[in-house]
């Protein structure tokens, strides 16, 4: 038996290497003093109906439940989110800075990078219309790659504006029900073919196709550049009006991140949202908000191909696995003083391992490398006295096993 | 719109408390050197039926995917690490000692301390027979509870033997293949009623009603307990053979822990089920193996309920919610300046936040104090200096804006 198509075991590397990307997110985003909450992993599949249209079912893992409820595994937390912000939102200041970092679901073909399941980290601010809220949602976005060890050769965020395309179409008089098909064709552009554009976009494709060869400029766009400069992270932005996003609730600025090479999808990608609180809400709540997420299968595959990025997660996967003491067991009728000890030493937050059986004293040293154990303990011919190997040094001492607790203390206040 | 029932929205107070109750187990499994892993969250409903039987499938959350697959949302997490085992135990050395921290979903009738989601803390050994193992995963067990605070006041853990009860029934002659119905009766007894558990037991209700009033007793249960004593957790255990834990798939010590008011359902349970991996492996793989759960929603009742531990953890949350820097923004003029110094300050992984907008200096001071920040720094009149203002104990001085940095990491060095 093996697991689903499209899901994965996570064993202990694989395990390590994803709690490392939750350990960065999370950090991060406390630097930047956002607060965390997370949502239900299944919803009532209307949710995701009302802000998608009903071609979202296609892409889902929904069901209906043995209480005939329609219910859906999240393929996404913005619309949880809107239903909770809707719900809560007089209990919290604004501006309210969220984020989460959890799992989610959709039933699509598999290629790289896109699995049916993946881990994502949603970062969002609610109650704030002012430009500043975009360029802060952009400095935590770069940061959060930074904390990877990537630099601005190793990533880019393409940078535009849906309200610099609304403007152009309402310059155009075009009418606003047809701006969401304008919108998609800019959207695929490059993916499809230049003479279904030119045939989707009618008498509209010489000035669009002028424009996405040329650059857009907004007075918006360069504000937020120069917000993102005066912050020394410039170097890790571009404008790209090419960029609208597929989703049609965005309203303002939108942004996607992309590694430099173009070998991968986006990392991450997000934009402002200023109507769908309300509109998720049935008018209930009407708050401007703004947010992006970042998935870790991608990201994953960028830390793993850029080489500073991966040694510096294998040196902290390493640094995390390690052990603080292994104890030597080299006499059995000394196992209940070492059991009494270990104890001691777990009490006091020390990781601490000993074989569970006799075993060979050689055999017990190397299981103490093998684990990374800075310190062996050995219990033997010496008691009342413990043997003390530092691994790395290679040093020995020995020490009466009274005085065991009140040494290491001494040790760690030094070292730390 | 609300969540679905018995699901979770885990708001800002409430993902914290998850986060620490997280966090603990996390801790504690470490220092015991068990290694972090994870599996699907929807696995094929073969899986579990494999496992319990066909009535399992009136608890799940299954369905047909879009692939015709027969599909299930995870109940519970042994038979994915049995699965996950048996294709991969070549690749690590025994005893194999893992934990995991994941989610998990049935169906069923809403009551206390039971919704429909839940996260449970899983924790086993594999490749180990010898008594050893047991003792060690009920140290696990026990030093994650006394991290929450919990002493032998607040919890007991139940012991029991299947293989006493199957001593017991093979010296009274009864078949193998009603065991497991005797068992059951078991552990229904105080649930049922006397009549029906004399009923169901026919010739076997004297012996039996004796030893479950008298109590049983047993070499290796005793042994047990010794080991657990010579490690100072003596008092937190009891030999009860009413426990036998109603899975069929336990082979020897099992084991729950209650609170000592009784008041709330198992806080955890587990035991030893050396016959599982064969089985759900089709055979290819035998191995020993024990394992325990511990979910949060009793967890977090009981932390709730006990004023020490609700204490603790709820000094451990606004600890972890603290801010560094507060930036006070006294003059617009100086804002530039300010959001250039607060970029170094995250940079150097302070926690800082800031009034997105223009805010009166009170009203900056108040989200200060908010926060919990522990300084403020206020961008004025004073510059090319600041005014560092200690929000605990309200000191003030004035520093040149280039000796900022220099001097926070003074400071900390000299308060870590």
């Amino acid at each position: 038996m093996q697991a689903l198509p499209g899901f994965r075991d996570f064993l202990p590397d694989a395990c390590a290497a994803r709690n490392y990307i939750f350990a960065r997110w999370r950090e991060v985003a406390r630097r930047y003093c956002f607060m965390e909450w997370d949502g239900p992993l299944l919803e009532p599949t209307d949710l995701y109906k009302k802000k998608s249209g009903a071609e979202i079912i296609d892409q889902l893992f929904n069901f209906t439940d043995k209480g005939e409820r329609e219910v859906a595994m999240r393929p996404e937390l913005t619309p949880t989110f809107a239903r909770v912000i809707a719900a809560h939102e007089r209990e919290f200041k604004k501006p309210l800075k969220w984020f989460s970092i959890g799992q989610f679901f959709r039933y699509e073909k598999q290629q790289r990078g896109r699995l049916r399941e993946h881990f994502q980290l949603n970062c969002d601010i609610v109650g704030e219309a002012a430009l500043a809220a975009d360029i802060e949602l952009l400095a935590l976005c770069i940061d959060l790659l930074r904390a990877f060890g990537f630099t601005e050769k190793d990533f880019v965020v393409r940078i535009s504006d849906r309200e610099f395309w609304t403007d152009f179409l309402r310059e155009k008089d075009v009418p606003p029900d047809r701006w969401d098909d304008v919108l998609q064709v800019i959207d695929k552009f490059g993916r499809e073919s230049r003479e279904k554009t030119i045939e989707k976009l009618g008498e509209l494709a010489d000035p669009v196709l002028k424009v996405l060869s040329e650059g857009g400029k907004s007075e918006k766009l360069d504000r937020l550049v120069d917000g993102l400069r005066g912050r020394g992270l410039g170097e890790f932005v571009t404008i790209d009006v090419r960029i609208v996003r597929g989703l049609a609730y965005y309203t303002g600025i939108v942004f996607e991140v992309f590694d430099r090479a173009g070998s991968l999808r986006a990392v991450a990608g997000g934009g402002r949202y200023d109507n769908l609180i309300q509109q998720l809400s049935d008018g209930a709540v009407s708050m401007p908000a703004l947010g992006f997420a970042m998935g870790d299968v991608v990201l994953g595959e960028l830390v793993n191909e850029t080489p500073h990025a991966r040694d510096r997660m294998q040196q902290a996967i390493a640094t995390e696995r390690k052990i603080d003491i292994y104890i030597v067991i080299a006499k059995e009728e000394r196992r209940a003083d070492a059991l009494a000890q270990i104890q001691q030493l777990r009490d006091l937050s020390y990781r601490v391992d000993y074989p569970l059986t006799p075993m060979k004293v050689a055999r017990q040293f190397q299981a103490a490398e093998d684990a990374g154990a800075s310190l062996a303990l050995l219990y033997g011919d010496e008691w009342p006295k413990l043997k003390i190997k530092n691994l790395a040094t290679r040093e020995e001492r020995l020490i009466a096993h009274e005085e065991l607790l009140a040494h290491l203390q001494a040790q760690s206040s030094v070292s730390s």
